[in-house]
């Protein structure tokens, strides 16, 4: 049977992302995580693999990987890392790389990602650079990397200088997003994963922004609406990916309420008790709406309704909700500078002219954002 | 002015490597160095670079492209490593990086890789993850450099476990062969270098060995033969790799000589004292074809012409040649399956039926491997 025929017969979605020879097929459904040796050896016969995976992770979802692979014949060896986000490092990279090569693994077998944003930013780098690039895998077991970062390629570690500094583009061959696993997920961290999802409605698709208020609660419990939503998502992201992998132009969309929620991020120090990505976002994506309500683009209403709308999911909406010392407009400013190339004099932010409409425009006043922020913190 | 049409006026020799929108120029030709800062301004206009070098290479030319990347304008960062091979590892990496980051060039930017094979595998790796990708220029310094690492592509650094084992495939902007340079490279750096030359006519070009037969002395002396034969080394590389970018199959011709020459570097441990790279590769396509013969598969004559010319140049031609201890066939076996992949029992070996008429030989029995060195020991 072929993994199409096996996807289609169980109801899980496919979406592809069409990126020419590197294409791939991202596989959505409940209870992917025990067919993972199937699929495998269906898809790539006689390959081993090295699971890179976090001891959180581990603990919950490593037996059943294993057991599978091991009933299907796969050769396998599984790397273990600390969980957090020290481990997006160079001794992190060091570490996996190292780790591979002891398994002596060859350029036709695969790395396998299983776990969250981190593991697949730095499982999917280590992929491309052994032996100048092995194929790779993506599980994400968080909503977060479910929808957003185990699709489009982009693998990478942070520097002292930054975050995600270092890296490169390297598409995997399958993503498996397990539904199931997001049940173990925490409340807040499904919460932040939501974020992103609902920025792809926010960025160009207003019905699934609509289709989202009247489903939230039925894809927060895990009924069928959080397979659905989940495709919809990877196929906003695959569709924007396709068109500019490398993001030259149109793929800056999906930095909408980003270059906020950086500067939000950078201010709370990345201190997840504070804050973490995806609430930044949340709130980054209600400050890009406001500033563009400010600019004469976009209603007030529409900004209301996003508010609303993130705000029943159990989102934080404003800087004010951030627990700590309150920012000033001015240490915001230098996060944002550093976060974006500032061109001219002026700077790149992703802008609103109505419920999903969003816009990349490149002119924006440095003074403008300066003013509303010191407005909004006032 | 056009840079090509600078080239021209000036007797620059160009290849041009076709790798569509990844394609660009060579330049080959005495004192380019004090002209590198008008190149860059017409090639890269209003980008900065971080020149990265190691400290012998240093001493020779920095002050050179520093004065010229001065004189028009560029603004530059220079990084200096240690000379040697241990700079090309995960410290050397992480080092590098960071030096690049503090520079805060952004993607637009370009590194420029100053010195031998060293520095040029470790620059375009670190320019190829440096904000996922930068553009870098390579300024090879080292004749086996010129002819033969800054074309294509392969960037890395070494890791316990090997040579190369980390790294990836990403293509300069430009590269600037200054013959000139090669005037301050010791006689024996050169004919190491002059190793991967004869390579090309080995493989596939009879005439050009035959070209390098007779002009040989005004190679090694520096006159107009010189370039040429940088030239045509280049033009053969780039054939080979706009056929064949990611080595799935004629790209491995360009290995001829280098399984048994890496088994000889290792037995050696990588001790330039007693074996340089481009020793290895002599002694390798000498047994290569000795081989070949061994399997009727070449004229003995054939053999004795190679072995002759490389004599001439003051390549050693035999293991016994080696200084240290001598090397067993068991060993030597050891590192050849180490180096390559043994698939299904077989080994690939680049063979030869004649003058300049090499092929890919997948199906190499180890046993007669064996043999056939067991006797060469003898």
């Amino acid at each position: 049977m072929s993994h199409r025929s096996v996807a289609e017969a169980e109801n899980c979605r496919l979406v592809r992302v069409e990126l020419a020879d590197r294409s791939y097929d991202i596989e959505i459904g409940r209870d992917l995580l025990p067919k993972i040796g199937e699929k495998f050896t269906s898809l790539f016969p006689g390959a081993k693999a090295a699971i890179i995976t976090d001891n959180t992770v581990a603990g919950l979802h490593l037996e059943t990987v294993e057991a599978s692979l091991s009933k299907a014949g796969v050769e396998y060896h599984a790397i273990e890392l600390p969980a957090g986000e020290k481990t997006k490092s160079y001794d992190g990279l060091t570490f996996a790389c190292d780790a591979v090569l002891d398994t002596r693994l060859e350029r036709g077998d695969l790395v396998i990602a299983l776990g969250g944003g981190v593991i697949g930013d730095l499982a999917g780098f280590v992929a491309g650079i052994i032996r100048r690039g092995m194929r790779f895998v993506q599980i994400p077991t968080t909503l977060l990397s479910q929808v957003d970062s185990s699709v489009g390629g982009k693998t990478g570690i942070n520097s002292g200088h930054g975050k995600n500094l270092i890296g490169l583009f390297h598409q995997p061959s399958l993503v498996l997003a397990d539904t199931a696993v997001l049940d173990t997920l925490p409340r807040r961290d499904f919460a932040a994963g939501y974020a992103e999802m609902a920025k792809y409605g926010l960025i160009n698709d207003p019905d699934f922004f609509v289709w989202l208020e009247a489903n939230w609660q039925d894809v927060f419990a895990g009924g069928s609406a959080r397979e659905e939503a989940i495709a919809r998502s990877c196929q906003a992201k695959a569709d924007v990916v396709a068109a500019d992998e490398l993001e030259n132009g149109q793929r800056a969309l999906l930095n909408l309420g980003h270059t906020f929620g950086h500067a939000l991020e950078g201010m709370a120090e990345y201190d997840a008790e504070r804050l973490v990505h995806g609430e930044g976002v949340a709130i980054g994506m209600v400050l890009a709406h406001e500033f563009s309500v400010r600019l004469g683009l976009c209603d007030p209403a529409v900004t209301d309704r996003v508010i609303a709308h993130l705000k029943d999911v159990g989102l934080p909406t404003g800087i004010d909700e951030i627990p700590g010392q309150k920012p000033n407009a001015e240490l915001l400013m230098d996060f944002i500078a550093q976060d974006k190339k500032v061109s001219r004099g002026n700077l790149t932010f992703i802008l609103t002219r109505g419920l999903g409409q969003s816009y990349v425009e490149k002119s924006v006043d440095p003074v403008a954002v300066k003013d509303f922020l010191t407005e909004k913190l006032a």
